[in-house]
C-alpha cells in the first residue's frame, strides 16, 4: 500500500509564519525531500530523514519522493512560501504525469503558507490591496520573449506585479530589462518594494520609485513588488512610509 | 500614547491555517473590529471585546479602530483569508490617509495569512504553479469596464486568473460575463476551479471547462481559479483530478 505524499509550505522563513496544518503534515512524514535551506526550517524527529537536493532539481526530487510514496513511505516535499507558488505542488503534478500509472493513486496531501509577496506586501502596508499578479522572471523556465509580453500586458492593464526569482547569479540583468520596460509604461514615481527574508531576523524592505529602481537591491531572496498606478505611498516621518494600492477606483457603480 | 493597530489574517477559515503569529498578535489586542463571520472565528478572552459590522462598511471600521487606537488601546482589525488581498489592510491605509495627522504615528502591524486562491489551488492540485493574477470581480469597487479590459488582457498574457468576489446576491451577472468574455481568449477546454470554504468541513471544489462553466455554481464565499492555455488535469481514475500548471513553457533559455 502507498505511502501519503505531503506537499508542504514553509511559509516565509520565520517559524511564527508556518500554519499548524503544515506542522502536522511534518509530523506524519518520515522522509523530507527539499532545497536544503527549506529542511533546515524544520525540527525533525530522530526517526525522520532529510533528503537535500539542489534548487535547480525540482523534478527529480519529486520523481524520487514518489517512488518511496509508492513503496508504503509516508513522505513530504518541502517548499517555502506557498508550495502552490513557483514551487514544488506543480512539480510533483508534473512527474505523476509523466511517471507510471501507480504513482497516480498516490494520496497527494498539499497544505498551503504565506506566499513570499504577501509577507513582503504586509511589512510594506498594503501593495496588493487590489488587483495584482505574480510573474516568475526565470527564463530558466519560458522564453524570454513570453515574460516581456506578459509585464507589458499586465502593467497595461494596471495590475501590481509581484515578481518571482527577480535576478541570480546566472540571470543578472532580465529584473533591469524588466524595470525598463515598465518605465516605458508605468508612472516614474511608480513605488517599487524590495522585500528580502520578509518576517525573518535578516528582513530588508527597500522601497524606489521605479525611474530610479536599481536591481542591485535584489537577490535571489527577494520579492519584488511593483505598484499599478493607483499605488500610493502615505509619508508617517520618521516611521517607514506605507505603501498601498485603494480598494476603489473612480467610476464604480456604488 | 497610542495603542497598536494589528491587522489580522485569519486564514480560510480552518483554525489549523492560521498563523501562530497572527494567534499571537489576537493575544496582544483588546478590542476586535470586523465583518462578523471573521470575528466568530477568534476564540476570545473575556476581557478583549468584539464590534462586528457588515462587510460593505469597511473603510468606517478602519477608522473607529484607528480611533480607539489614537486613544491608548491596542486594537484589531479582523479580516479573513490575507488581510492584504482585497481587505481590510489597504482599507486601514485609506482611513489613515484621509484621517487626523496623529493616524499616522499609530504603529500598524499586518500580520498575512494563506489567501483563499492558495488554499483552493492546495486542493486541487498546482493550478497557480506558474504565472497568475488575482482580480476582484466586484463592481462596487472599480467600473465594469475595467475588469473587463483586464479580463481580457491578463488572459491574453496567458496568466492563470483567480476571482476574487465572484457573484453576490447584488452582483449576479458579472462572473457570467467574464466567462463570455474568457470563452473568446482562452481554450473551451481551459479549467475552472470553482473553490469555496476550501480547508474547511462544509468545502466543495468543483472543476468545469470553461465552455460549460455554470456561475451558478459560485457564491459569495467562492473564490473562482481560471486555468491558461497551459493548465492541464490529470485523470485519477476515482480519486479526483490534479489541476495543475506546469513551470516550464517551452523555448526556456536552458
Amino acid at each position: 500500500m502507498s505511502g501519503t505524499l505531503y506537499v508542504i509550505g514553509t511559509g516565509p522563513g520565520s517559524p511564527e509564519q508556518m500554519t499548524p496544518e503544515a506542522l502536522a503534515a511534518v509530523s506524519k512524514a518520515t522522509e523530507f525531500f527539499g532545497y536544503f535551506p527549506y529542511l533546515d526550517r524544520l525540527s525533525l524527529r530522530g526517526d525522520q530523514k532529510k533528503v537535500a537536493s539542489d534548487n535547480r532539481e525540482e523534478l527529480d526530487r519529486a520523481s524520487v519522493a514518489l517512488r518511496r510514496a509508492s513503496e508504503g513511505v509516508d513522505v513530504a516535499v518541502v517548499s517555502g512560501g506557498d508550495p502552490g507558488v513557483f514551487a514544488m505542488a506543480a512539480a510533483v503534478c508534473e512527474a505523476i504525469e509523466q511517471g507510471p500509472a501507480e504513482w497516480r493513486q498516490i494520496d497527494i496531501v498539499v497544505t498551503p503558507g504565506v506566499t513570499a509577496m504577501l509577507a513582503v506586501a504586509a511589512r510594506a502596508g498594503a501593495p496588493l490591496g487590489h488587483d495584482f499578479c505574480a510573474i516568475s522572471l526565470s527564463d530558466n523556465l519560458k522564453p524570454w520573449d513570453v515574460i516581456t509580453r506578459r509585464l507589458k500586458l499586465v502593467a497595461e492593464a494596471g495590475l501590481v506585479i509581484a515578481l518571482y526569482n527577480p535576478i541570480s547569479k546566472a540571470r543578472p540583468w532580465q529584473l533591469g530589462e524588466a524595470f525598463a520596460i515598465l518605465c516605458g509604461i508605468l508612472p516614474p514615481s511608480t513605488p517599487v518594494i524590495f522585500g528580502r527574508a520578509a518576517g525573518r531576523p535578516d528582513e530588508r524592505i527597500v522601497v524606489q520609485p521605479l525611474s530610479e529602481a536599481d536591481a542591485t537591491v535584489a537577490d535571489m531572496a527577494t520579492c519584488v513588488i511593483i505598484g499599478s498606478p493607483e499605488t500610493r505611498i502615505i509619508d508617517r516621518g520618521e516611521k517607514s512610509g506605507l505603501v498601498y494600492t485603494p480598494r476603489f477606483i473612480a467610476g464604480a457603480s456604488k
